[in-house]
């Protein structure tokens, strides 16, 4: 498996360059016919939305942020190109005045959100918008499916991370994710949440996520024996070669690449892994183990792939399977448990006063957030929920920092190492409870601060409250 | 619902334009190395490879084809740009020679393919590219993600369609989309699935696709009252206009919105229909068009949104509600029940001769192969796998055709409508059984010819088969 790290083009932790320059119309035309208005109605006023996932799936204890960058990115470079004026012109819905509006819009607000790799739960801001009514509300659609997309994916992955006890894996998931755009982004949040390496070139060129690689079962086939084959890849890459052993018998495979190892060691070569790919990947895995330490290569590394998930690999490991490290793909890549999260963008406070929701499963609290997070040294974990403004409870650290102000980045965006370091911390740090595979019942919650409380409760019997 | 067809700034049935200028970097790792290993052993000869679907998901009774205009643009666009040539070589595992062989590198085969909106099954090539090994290779990453997704979106639009029974629906997935990338792809495939419009923007630019859009509870709550809100929307878009009716309560709005179409009718404004997004869409659709009628407002159309899938539209028209058209979002653009089709690419045939893979479930038959489907008056359906230069039986037709020879379309891109047109004549020509959205026991299998059968028989017992 030749593993390498990546040299990044352009900028490491940021989002999908060079920018598409429509992107500004990836949007719900109900985001550009409301925003309209507001324009028409004088409602054009400071205004502050927040983005939250409103419950986990039942398999999530926890979600790992991400997303958050690419999301700033798109905000700090927020235009509508002449083309989609153009177009939106062409629709004859928008009076002159919007659509020249539009043109000169930029994002001049402030934006608050946690850092990318950090732990969160259902009802905690992950990212909080204030600005002009207008430019907030169009943002709405690439904000969600941005950050909702990109958490999901890492929150899985570090579920992926919890079974694998300490062996690596690898994103494998490019070829079933939705399109290459999401193969792309999900290679990235794979990588925060916890994968070592991702299969696809462009996420190592563009993000710096080391490389790694196999071979595919046809490669055996184009040669005329497997024998062939192992030997032309051994020698084609030395020293990092990953052998894919079952294509025909694979403790038969086994052998073969342990007698291809002995013959380019010769030539200073050493074959580094074998793949197994279909069967039975406990048994097998043991068998191959003996057949390799037998034939004198205990060095070579056993890796395995093929419809996992965290529970197949959560068996293996328990199972005591000879395996190094996994190659995950479909299931990760589309959070095939749970592939979408109910992730909403809700408007907290405008030139009114705060806003909340009340309807059943739908309520949310009013008023523009802070998280603060205690940790104590024996593991256990309390989150308080207050707003923004209140001083924080001593021993916490607050979640939520001032990333954009005034329309700017406060400061460059962060690597993308950084981002694994924190997830990797934050979740080794959780409760045991909370790093369990299976259903946590009841969820964390984060505790609601008194004033916030009060806050909702005259909400409720306020006017300028809705379903949602 | 504003709808308003849009004009595409770029050709309509084309995939991402602009390009980004690395997608050919859109690929596994172990692309790359197998192919500078053939490059390197003399093995860069002809070979057909063909991406089918291995078996259908549960309430899959059929495929809708789609995403194979924008692939059939990647092959032709297909170039390794400066930025990742770069790249490759600082990842030191390349030779020279394979740097440049990839920078010369062009798509120079042929391509045959189903047309998009094209109904088909597991088993059923939906595309197959013949060239020099090095360039069929390379391409199996974005194929995959390319045509997998948009033939599984289209494949779940379609039996949303069908639920819907003549009723309208719009794809309003944007938001919950595996990212930005996904959701453009998602709307283009819903659309070819039977979507009638889109609320994503950027969609309608690139793809032609009408546009709907209404409001969200935050505009009804960004005004003093449920009133003025409806009032501003009725008067700034005038005869486009859905008011969006659950933000208090739901058949309370639905009174305010028959008052306020009462107030503009005098400006010669109407009111088009009224949205509902939350409750009993049974009981709430029944009430709602009760008070319209009595208010005299039989015009205005009632839609209904929130969480919807094909059962619980079928649920609701079996059961008679009182809806006019649906938006759906999530479950549609992320094909909920079934997030990934097991879409697979294979070498079936090289220099050596036709190959095939023999492990239990991973089957698959050797040489290049065409459909021919023969359909009749009763409906019901007969398709043959045959091999490619077999005569056609009589009376079927061939669901391949040459779409690109010697790297050149062989004819512009077709329109998205016709895709859209196809679909809907192809579903509506089914069994009745397989437009049911129940599970479908057993599946709809092709008939394999002789001369297939025979040589999948001589492969079997022969060298150079593998397990996948």
């Amino acid at each position: 498996m030749p593993s390498t790290k990546g040299r990044a083009t352009g900028d490491l932790a940021c989002g999908e360059r060079p920018r598409d320059p429509d992107v500004a119309a990836l949007t719900d035309l109900y985001e550009l016919t409301m925003a309209a208005s507001y324009v028409a109605h004088g409602l054009d006023r400071p205004a502050t939305f927040e983005l939250f996932v409103r419950r986990l799936p039942a398999e999530r204890a926890f979600l790992v942020a991400c997303g958050i960058e690419p999301a700033l990115e798109h905000l700090e470079h927020l235009r509508f190109s002449p083309g989609t004026l153009a177009y939106l012109e062409g629709l004859r819905l928008f009076e002159r005045a919007f659509l020249d509006r539009l043109a000169a819009l930029r994002f001049t607000g402030d934006v608050w959100a946690v850092a990318e790799g950090e732990v969160c739960f259902a009802g905690e801001p992950l990212l909080r918008a204030t600005g002009p009514l207008v430019e907030v509300q169009v943002l709405e659609t690439f904000l969600l499916a941005c950050v909702g997309f990109e958490t999901m994916v890492a929150s899985k992955a570090a579920r992926v991370a919890l079974a694998c006890a300490g062996r690596p894996f690898v994103d494998f998931s490019a070829r079933r994710d939705h399109g290459p755009g999401a193969a792309l982004a999900a290679a990235r949040a794979a990588y925060v949440g916890g994968a070592s390496a991702t299969s696809n070139v462009l996420a190592g060129m563009r993000h710096g996520i080391p490389l790694e690689g196999t071979m595919a079962h046809s490669y055996v086939m184009s040669f005329p024996t497997e024998t062939d084959a192992f030997r032309a890849f051994a020698r084609d890459f030395p020293a990092r070669s990953t052998l894919l052993i079952d294509t025909y018998d694979t403790v038969e495979g086994a052998r073969i690449a342990a007698r291809v190892a002995d013959e380019v060691a010769a030539d200073g070569i050493r074959v580094q892994a074998v793949r197994l790919d279909s069967g039975d990947l406990l048994a097998l895995s043991r068998e191959v183990r003996r057949v390799l330490d037998a034939a004198g290569h205990p060095e070579i590394r056993i890796l395995a792939s093929g419809d996992l998930d965290e529970h197949a690999i959560a068996r293996l490991v328990r199972e005591g399977a000879a395996i190094d490290g996994f190659g995950v793909g479909t299931r990760l890549g589309t959070s095939a448990d749970a592939p979408s999260l109910p992730v909403v963008y809700k408007l907290v406070e405008d030139a009114s006063g705060p806003k909340a929701k009340l309807a059943p499963g739908k309520r949310s609290l009013p008023g523009p957030k802070q998280v603060h997070r205690a940790t104590t040294r024996d593991g256990s974990l309390h989150d308080v929920l207050a707003l923004a403004d209140e001083p924080a409870p001593p021993g916490t650290r607050p979640l939520l920092a001032r990333v954009i102000a005034g329309g700017r980045r406060t400061s460059p965006p962060a690597a993308l190492e950084e981002a694994r370091e924190r997830r990797a911390a934050n979740v080794a740090g959780l409760p045991a409870r909370l790093r369990s595979l299976e259903p946590v019942d009841p969820p964390f919650e984060p505790e609601v601060s008194e004033a916030l409380a009060a806050l909702a409760a005259r909400a409720a019997g306020a006017a300028g409250t809705g379903r949602r």
